[in-house]
């Protein structure tokens, strides 16, 4: 990955998506306070650590959070540095092609020419200078070619739960000289495959994890959506034409929301695009879907335990223990081995590691039960 | 097993162990509050229980436990029905020989005729009814032959930590009638036998528990201290002598019991008596001797869960959860088999169900951990 510095050519704008519900992080996460919101990792939130990521190479006032009501107040409180009118709530949730088009909206109203990075707000990348340096390529080959730039994750793992881009020829344009490097054609997306394949696709080498990073000049971002998903694209100019104004904003989403189509980008814009260009990542990345996948960031004892807690055993390894009460108490395993136990204050999880995803299916329940939603 | 009934030919008495520490049951038994002085199933402790079984048969003025300095209190708490006198703190742990010659001597006190009942507070009986039925006939048996009847529980399983009995011939006594029915010659005492062992005991059924219920009269097992350890004999005699006068006799405990020998009934003289005599218990018998055992006595749901809870999962059975907390908070488990999962107010244990003897372990850990033994 070159790290040429070049002065940019355009306005550079962030727009974080930060609507996640991370149910599967119960009973730490709720609806008001999803993973994004957590202080899971370190001192700084997901949110808190996406958005000073991006800060090096994209002024404060150029990063806007799309969030939803529920969420707003917690966002902003997290966030005092940015302008109030940076944080924006959805209506309802409509899927992301909806919420790209409301945050490019932000940056239309304010550049035409600009470039913009779409980012989730939820993901760990511990090296952040390596995450900027792929960044400020990626705006720079954006703003060059006019590409879809994604930023893709090379495969560690055959894993089932992500999408996944094939690569195809090296990028050979000769306005970008050696920034070139690292940058491929993509040839197509691909939905979560079954594991037979994505063990293919790990071996190849040529696939990489669409990690739902994006880049993008608001021109082609606009192109694109005329072409491929049109009335998402006249809600999207409608927006553009209010979009400084907060309360006029508010009203106008608040009327075309309901009518906006329910589909992701990856569906809307991706898989029918031709001018996507993938960016190795190089850097690190988690999407830290699950609490067995939080225990690979924390350093275990010994025995391979990892506690963010008072924690005593007897025979016990491999488990990750948290507790977040305001007072701790003490939590004692005995003989137990790959077991998640999380405490709150109004509520214990014990799960098996491996099992660790079904807690969402476990907030359902909750939801469901009139005397339990009150924990969701 | 006969039921017949005929006046006590002496003066009933029973005398309820109650000294044990509980540990397996911790974080819910604590050095203060121990197994008998819990309220695991139902309303009433294992201690009232056990009490409230003898009542049927020994007048509350004849019923004597024996405990610690620690747990005398809530003891007495528990037991406002008894004389105060009739609860007794041993100066420290000496085993159960000691413990048994200081109840005998609060039985020898008040009737050198007596026949007295020793037995454990910390066992479950269903049937209240045919406990008393049984101990009424060994009463009957103790004080017509003065054996040193040992009540037998038939094994269900090929258990290695109890010790077994030997049946010996039929108890054949004239005296007896049809008393002697269900009433057999112990030939030998076992220690807790290897597996194998315990697995032919069961096959062949000749064996019983050794579940510590023994019947003897205060002048039988006098002899019986007197020939097999004449130390112990020497110190019953010289407690009877001021047994009815609380306070000298707390302050002559105080001064005999740290040169009180330390060993256990069974070796001091259910071993080497030749005068044992075995009643089978033809009740449900449980020592719950942990809280896998417990499981046992509660109701399953449809997957097998035990909960004394607000428990809520997802593909998770044979689970046994237990909320003592003073206002309990959900407890949710997700893909888990046979876990034990026990909240207080200031500790959470969580065992595996074929682990659960080793939360022992973990307190002994706890004891010996500067900052965790208050929760001993």
């Amino acid at each position: 990955m070159s790290t040429t510095s070049r002065a940019p050519l355009r306005e550079r704008f962030a727009v974080v998506m930060a609507g996640g519900r991370g149910e599967r992080f119960w009973p730490l996460s709720r609806e008001k306070t999803p993973k994004q919101l957590l202080k899971l990792l370190g001192e700084r939130s997901f949110l808190q650590q996406a958005v000073d990521r991006v800060l090096p190479c994209v002024p404060a006032e150029h990063v806007f959070v799309i969030t939803n009501e529920a969420q707003a107040g917690d966002v902003r409180a997290q966030l005092p540095f940015l302008p109030s009118g940076n944080i924006v709530a959805e209506p309802m949730g409509r899927d992301t092609c909806a919420a790209v088009a409301l945050g490019a909206a932000l940056v239309g109203a304010r550049s035409a020419s600009g470039v913009m990075a779409v980012l989730p707000a939820d993901h760990v990348i511990p090296d952040a200078d390596a995450f900027v340096s792929v960044l400020r390529d990626a705006f720079a080959v954006a703003e060059t070619t006019e590409a879809f730039v994604t930023i893709g994750i090379e495969p560690t793992e055959p894993a089932t739960g992500y999408g996944y881009i094939r690569l195809g020829d090296r990028l050979e344009d000769p306005a970008l000289g050696s920034l070139a490097t690292g940058f491929r054609r993509a040839e197509r997306f691909v939905e979560k495959p079954p594991y037979e394949t994505a063990v293919e696709y790990l071996a190849s080498g040529r696939y990489r994890w669409n990690a739902g990073m994006f880049v993008w000049t608001f021109e082609a971002l606009a192109r694109g959506l005329r072409a491929h998903v049109p009335a998402m694209h006249e809600a999207c100019r409608r927006w553009t034409g209010v979009a400084t104004d907060s309360g006029a904003f508010a009203s106008l989403l608040a009327r075309d929301y309901p009518a906006v189509e329910k589909i992701s980008i990856d569906y809307a814009l991706m898989e029918r695009a031709d001018n996507v260009v993938v960016a190795d990542a190089g850097f690190a990345w988690d999407d830290v879907g699950s609490w067995s996948a939080l225990a690979r960031h924390l350093e275990p004892d010994a025995d391979g335990n990892c506690a963010v807690a008072d924690f005593v055993h007897v025979d016990s390894a491999g488990n990750l223990i948290y507790d977040a009460r305001t007072v701790r108490t003490p939590i004692a395993l005995v003989g137990l081995r790959d077991v998640i136990v999380v405490q709150t204050d109004d509520a214990v999880l014990v799960a098996q590691k491996h099992e660790a995803q079904k807690v969402k299916d476990l907030v359902r329940r909750l939801a469901a039960d009139e005397r339990l939603k009150k924990l969701v």
